[in-house]
């Protein structure tokens, strides 16, 4: 008898997680429910389509087995348990709810692992204290995929991964590592993806901050596309080169070693040939919320609470909350007081 | 007889400079020169509205003597030399033509003395190298008045300015304070204004900087009023306050002191109860030219060349010039090139 199917609950069905529920399902080894909210009509009525640069530039009306709109609550709706819950929204601290909120009606404890598909340091904190007995697995992807409009996806770059356990220190090793190994397995199915296990979490996750919390954050700031930003001397001098070596010495100083030749690398490792703006950047183009906690607020605490200076980090993460207190306002969610005893004067 | 009224060239026509006309003329010791670009046709045909805190809320109609579009060619058009040209256009360092290139034509050498009424660090340099034998003469100006449309002005704050010779070494020091005694003479004809001469320029303008590279600079990225910067704890502890410091350490290693309740105090001094934009937010909010480098820029260069860390600062700067990176784009005056190899990576 073939073994049963993971049940895999995928919460944020943008191109990433849209994409992961493909790879998942076509795999054969995994039944998906995807938990859709502004999309969901879209898709329960057309399916999805997706031009993918892996799976054929021609799908149409594709859908994973089960498509909800709300999570669903194991318990009271009786069903069996998830295997794992992967989870590829923002991850916005400063905004309620949290992810170790919302998922709570999916989580079975001792059972279900949660991967986290996000950036940033420190995300596995909430979900450890919340969940102590569940595996927490790192994702960090490389993935370039958008949902361009609702239920439709453009996947223009290969889906790369480097998976690996958060240290749970209520759940044995091996048991994360097995459920880390185990979603790799369902996940790249026929072994053609680059999923790879990554153990060292914390290497990778500040690694890819190298990225993230320069070109990112600057261009939010500036609403500004990476080959532009790399047409200025002053941005590239005076920003972007500054915060990556103090993320690097931030990393250094919290024992992850990041060689020297990574910023000049990271410098130049976007394409210049199109104007592609980091995830960040499209939402601050938006006027949508900002991660600016796990991507910037996170290493520069790590960092300074080692004694190392980041006053360009610091700097943006001064700008990036004054933007998003600016958005919270738009969005009814922060009320400016114009009255002469201002509470921080 | 009485003596001859003062010849006075204006350039730079928006609150400020009308003001100074209006003063100037109404004081009956000078007699003005107004040059208009935008705002001529307007002025022309219906003169100029002024809603004026000190003169009177519905003045109608009021003209300088002359207002013409353009500088006058003195030696061309055969005109009595000017006493005095005072400047109250922007000064954008990186952006031509400057104000030594743009007045040429109306200064008469070891004749005309140049009122330089702008913010900023070293923006005589370049008028005491083109004009070795000319008083250059600094007024810092405190003013509220803003031209709303072609030719309405709201002069909202009193007219307040410290007037004082910058150091021209092809001038004797008693002639460039004889000239700036005159201006206020002519400016300030009944007394009842707050202009006063004070010697120590390097100070004014390194003291009015405190406010201006931090509030201006910031409010120019966040597009924000100054009330509700004050109102997010991020913004004043991670950016005013911090690039108050700067400014102040870096006066300080150019030999001017400022002493250590400043910061606090300017961080107050804009009212809470009114959503007020510092001057070059305003010109951001439009996509404006900024005045980055004898604001930002050169307060930065004075700094650091004295071995001053001003790393808030500079990240500012850095964001700065990448904002007006894109304004230059938006006018036409800087083409992005998305080659492979982008000469700048």
């Amino acid at each position: 008898m073939a073994q049963q199917k993971a049940k895999v609950l995928i919460v944020g069905t943008g191109g990433v997680g849209t994409m992961a529920a493909y790879a998942l399902e076509t795999g054969g080894k995994a039944e998906v429910t995807a938990v859709m909210r502004s999309n969901f009509a879209a898709v329960q009525k057309n399916g999805i389509d997706i031009d993918s640069v892996e799976y054929g530039h021609d799908i149409r009306g594709w859908r994973p087995t089960i498509i909800r709109k709300t999570i669903p609550n194991v318990k009271e709706e009786n069903l069996q348990p998830f295997d794992f819950i992967l989870v590829t929204t923002k991850n916005i601290q400063d905004i309620p709810p949290t992810v170790a909120d919302s998922i709570e009606p999916a989580v079975t404890a001792g059972k279900t692992a949660i991967v986290l598909s996000q950036n940033g340091l420190n995300i596995e904190r909430p979900l450890i204290k919340r969940y102590p007995t569940n595996p927490i697995i790192s994702s960090i992807s490389y993935i370039g995929a958008t949902e361009t409009s609702h239920g439709r996806i453009l996947h223009d770059d290969v889906d790369a991964q480097k998976i690996g356990p958060f240290d749970n220190p209520g759940v044995p090793l091996e048991v994360a590592r097995e459920a880390a190994e185990r979603y790799i397995a369902i996940y790249n199915a026929d072994g053609k993806l680059d999923i790879v296990f990554d153990a060292d979490v914390k290497f990778v996750r500040w690694r890819k901050l190298v990225y993230n919390a320069s070109y990112n954050s600057v261009a939010s700031v500036l609403h500004m596309d990476t080959p532009r930003m790399r047409m200025s001397r002053h941005i590239v001098d005076d920003l972007i080169r500054p915060i990556m070596l103090e993320v690097i010495a931030a990393a250094c100083a919290n024992g992850v070693e990041i060689a020297d030749d990574v910023p000049d690398k990271v410098i130049r490792a976007d394409p210049t040939t199109t104007a592609f703006k980091p995830s960040m950047c499209q939402d601050a183009d938006k006027g949508n919320f900002m991660e600016i906690e796990t991507i910037v607020g996170e290493p520069l605490r790590e960092g300074e609470a080692k004694g190392v200076a980041m006053p360009t980090l610091r700097t943006i993460y001064g700008l990036l909350k004054g933007i998003q207190l600016q958005f919270k306002e738009r969005k009814g969610m922060w009320e400016a007081k114009f009255t002469p005893d201002n509470p921080y004067q």
